[in-house]
């Protein structure tokens, strides 16, 4: 096969999860690299597929893509003929704008509340900025799903920016965010989807144990 | 006129300017307010116009763009037609992966370069971190030039890739960073813009004086 997607170990890697489960969750066929985080053996092979030295990077048939938000939009025109945004150009740019919001945002969230799939919640740990980035999600995700017109995700069906946020997802459940009730559905939706579970059934059975945040 | 682009100080706001650019090197009309950032002004006014309560954002006729890549697609569709990126798919990926590298990376050379169009370079005082982001840009638009075949910019003529990188030019100029060949000319184009010259003759004569970075 030679379409391969580089990712980083699926139970912390939370930028590989987003092209990873749109790619999944639409059915294309791809080989999975799996390098592990901060180890000697990811020094000594992301050079070998990462133009940056970072993970998510897809080689399709010699093609180079890298960035999760790069990498779904690929995907989206190669494989999901733009249905990974909505039809709608001014759903779309809503849609592109809470997206790229994820992409370059919430910092604090991103450095307090690192991706683990293996955790359970106990004590709280996160200062009022990390809160706010946890309110501003939230708020955002109840209003986007209150306009879908009753889909569970955030536009209708799932798409890209679904798979920006599912990330998030594991976040929440694994620190014991508090979820007002459309939150806490969305969460339900994205951890109901197959390629969710296989991904965090595959993360917890991971054998690392170098905690790691990429964001 | 219905279309308004509301963006930071011209002297400041790095992320502003790149929307700002692609839309004016492209002849689109726009309104502009300008809200100096850090100021009681724009606390009591960013919440009329900005669902995240940062700039910049976009309303055209009623529809609501925020972040400047978001807004770049959003251009790309409504007024460029498709002209923002290459036409071609491969190069279409490759020019996203860059330009989505900006948007969420070089994190030290964002909070320790911040952008300021009235800097004349004096002592240097980045760390090494920095220095790698800095390099890291440098032969990525030393590669993609060589590419180009031979246009002054990233992918031939000036698109959403250079509008995102626009401001590490600025960046650079005003900390005296030290250019290979490629990087300089690069930069030299960028600032031939006639829309960079207004933007930066705009930033100097700006009175605010609160130092700020957005990254």
């Amino acid at each position: 096969m030679s379409t391969t997607l580089v990712i980083g170990n699926k139970n912390y890697s939370s930028w590989s999860l987003r092209p990873w489960l749109l790619l999944r969750q639409a059915g294309v066929a791809f080989e999975e690299v799996r390098l592990p985080l901060d180890t000697p053996e990811f020094q000594a092979r992301i050079g070998d597929w990462s133009p940056t030295g970072r993970v998510p990077v897809l080689h399709d048939h010699g093609q180079v893509v890298w960035d999760s938000l790069a990498i779904c939009e690929y995907a989206n025109e190669r494989w999901l003929r733009g249905s990974g945004w909505p039809g709608d150009p001014g759903r779309r740019a809503l849609a592109r704008s809470v997206a790229c919001e994820m992409h370059s945002g919430f910092p604090a969230l991103r450095a307090q509340l690192p991706m683990n799939c293996r955790r359970e919640p106990r004590e709280r740990h996160w200062d009022q900025a990390a809160q706010r980035d946890i309110d501003r999600v939230q708020s955002l995700w109840s209003e986007l799903r209150g306009q879908a017109g009753g889909g569970d995700f955030l536009f209708g069906r799932f798409g890209i920016a679904d798979a920006m946020f599912a990330p998030v997802c594991v976040r929440f459940r694994g620190y014991g965010v508090p979820l007002a009730g459309a939150a806490a559905d969305y969460v339900e939706a994205i951890y109901a989807l197959p390629a969710m579970s296989e991904w965090l059934m595959a993360g917890r059975a991971e054998s690392e144990r170098v905690a790691h945040d990429e964001a």
